[in-house]
């Protein structure tokens, strides 16, 4: 399957970058702000950007490894988890509602049968992934099947008027998944990108870089994005690379939040580079392997508040700083229309 | 004038820890935020902590010394700045707004006749400082009016039941008292905490530097934080210093901008250490005198955003995360009540 995406025209940027000269304040004085500004305008191609239906994204799935201890976690706790986030008792449930953030859960793989239920999309791809120890994680049929229905969720998102989507996950296992695929496509060492995930302690630490190092001697490195999901993916994983690579095509703003979601990005990345400039970085997670895929990707992230609990949590909490950016281009006074003396050299 | 704070009992810490462990997340997956809410919930004592009347203090005064060239701007942008506060222009407004945090504009020593304003809070000690190139700033009687001003201020608020305050401020030339005010209160080199402002270019830096070292010559190093602001202050960082112990006396929680902002807790601190559990610092400037303010006080701000504008704009930004702190500690469930299987280990 592919996808198609054209970075933004630059065109427009001279006169973004004169827009935001003219608001009252010295120049450059809103930081990282003003850039976020100017890449919001480029993404929309308008001097005059808005944020519409902002919406995050929880994508949840299995992962077969989880069963050989490579979590803190029991593997049931994945499907608690979308239970709890289904009564509104998770932390992304709190920010999205603090923060007026649409809210959808979508079971991509959990090994569990939920049924019909309102907010939960069915997307499920399979009862979790195959043991990436033993096989590979997903077959091409399951991993293009998570793609497209990541891409349709896009799609429906941007028909109806969202265009800014925040990514969130959750799946035991799911840490461990990511460190495969970063070093699959960073070439980063697989020990460098291991961390502990939900919470290990150093016994549990060292058995998960034993246990990744032997599903790499199976697998090997595979720096192909769709072989590596084969491989080491997951189905949250996979319809999250889907969803944003159908995002990027609408044009939308993408929110990228830790660990795991970049490990997505790094797999739509590889597969269709021009979908960066649609991306803002919301964090830095405390989980040491995000360092290497952020400078894979040579960016920044806009907060570092020591997160590692994924579900988008650091997605949520940077969309007032991007919806500041845009209200500041749409509101602020010019020194013109304000009667401001400009600068006086 | 005395002011009368005391920190916090810590006695709540454990079972508000607890609290924050019990949540449906990894201990400690929240990162700062989990620091923020266990702060909060000692400020106001209590596990269920909630934060009523957001509001910011925007505090504008003009400086002798601008006239002198320690500036990129003229010293009229100062009340040209006011004057787009109460149009609702500046970026503070557009912030607020967003983020529907109330604003309040004080006049307290812009040397500018506003008359009587819808928003304006009049507390003008003065039209500007005196000249610390040639003479003290303000008498020992103007700046004791100035702290029982702000302190007037900070009561006022509580009295309308606002229980979190943020500081901002407008001033040409109020970096080069801030710079003055860092070196007396923190000993760090005069010309380490001198930097661009609003935006000098490097002679105009360089000659900023000539300036503040001719200063320092005149006043002298004053480390007692009333004389350092009687020497080198400003009336708006000295209505700040005193709204920011009013603040603490009502156990307020205070959300501290930038450079000028905490050169005013300088002082604020410097008179009563046991404000500091009551702050929170909101980002890092890009003005390099901050760095020497955080360490001095051993703080680390939320966020790096590359800001240098003032006005608040750093403390309004900051509050969604604060708010997120106080509202996961609320709304979220507990492993128990949600079902949700904990750490294995």
């Amino acid at each position: 399957m592919e996808f198609h995406i054209s970075a933004p025209d630059r065109t427009l940027a001279a006169a973004l970058q004169q827009r935001i000269d003219q608001k009252t304040k010295p120049a450059g004085a809103l930081g990282r702000l003003e850039a976020l500004a100017l890449q919001i305008g480029l993404v929309q191609q308008t001097v005059a950007p808005h944020l519409h239906h902002p919406h995050l994204l929880v994508c949840a799935g299995d992962h077969g490894a989880a069963r050989a201890g490579v979590s803190a976690f029991p593997q049931e706790v994945t499907w608690q988890m979308v239970e709890n986030f289904l009564a509104g008792g998770a932390a992304i449930n709190v920010f999205c509602r603090q923060l007026a953030l649409g809210l959808s859960v979508v079971d991509c793989g959990v090994n569990h049968d939920f049924g019909r239920r309102t907010g939960l999309i069915d997307a499920k791809v399979a009862h979790g992934t195959a043991n990436y120890l033993e096989a590979p994680a997903m077959s091409a049929a399951q991993r293009d099947e998570a793609l497209k229905r990541g891409r349709e969720l896009a799609h429906a998102l941007a028909g109806n008027g969202c265009n800014v989507v925040g990514f969130g996950e959750m799946g035991i296992g799911n840490t461990a998944s990511a460190s495969l695929l970063t070093h699959c496509l960073t070439g980063a060492d697989l020990a460098t990108v291991i961390g502990r995930g939900t919470g290990l302690d150093d016994a549990g630490l060292a058995r998960k870089r034993v246990l990744l190092g032997e599903a790499l001697a199976r697998g090997g490195r595979r720096s192909d994005p769709r072989a590596a999901l084969d491989e080491y993916g997951g189905f949250e994983i996979a319809v999250m690379a889907g969803a944003m690579l159908g995002a990027a095509e609408r044009r939308m703003v993408l929110l990228i939040d830790g660990f795991i979601v970049t490990a997505a990005l790094l797999v739509a990345h590889a597969i269709e580079p021009a979908i960066l400039p649609y991306c803002v970085f919301a964090h830095r997670s405390r989980e040491p392997g995000h360092a290497a895929q952020l400078a894979h990707l040579g960016v920044e992230p806009l907060m570092d508040l020591d997160l590692r609990l994924g579900e988008g949590t650091g997605a949520a909490l940077a969309f007032p700083l991007v919806q500041a950016a845009v209200n500041f281009l749409a509101e602020m006074a010019s020194f013109e229309s304000a009667g401001v003396s400009d600068k006086s050299a």
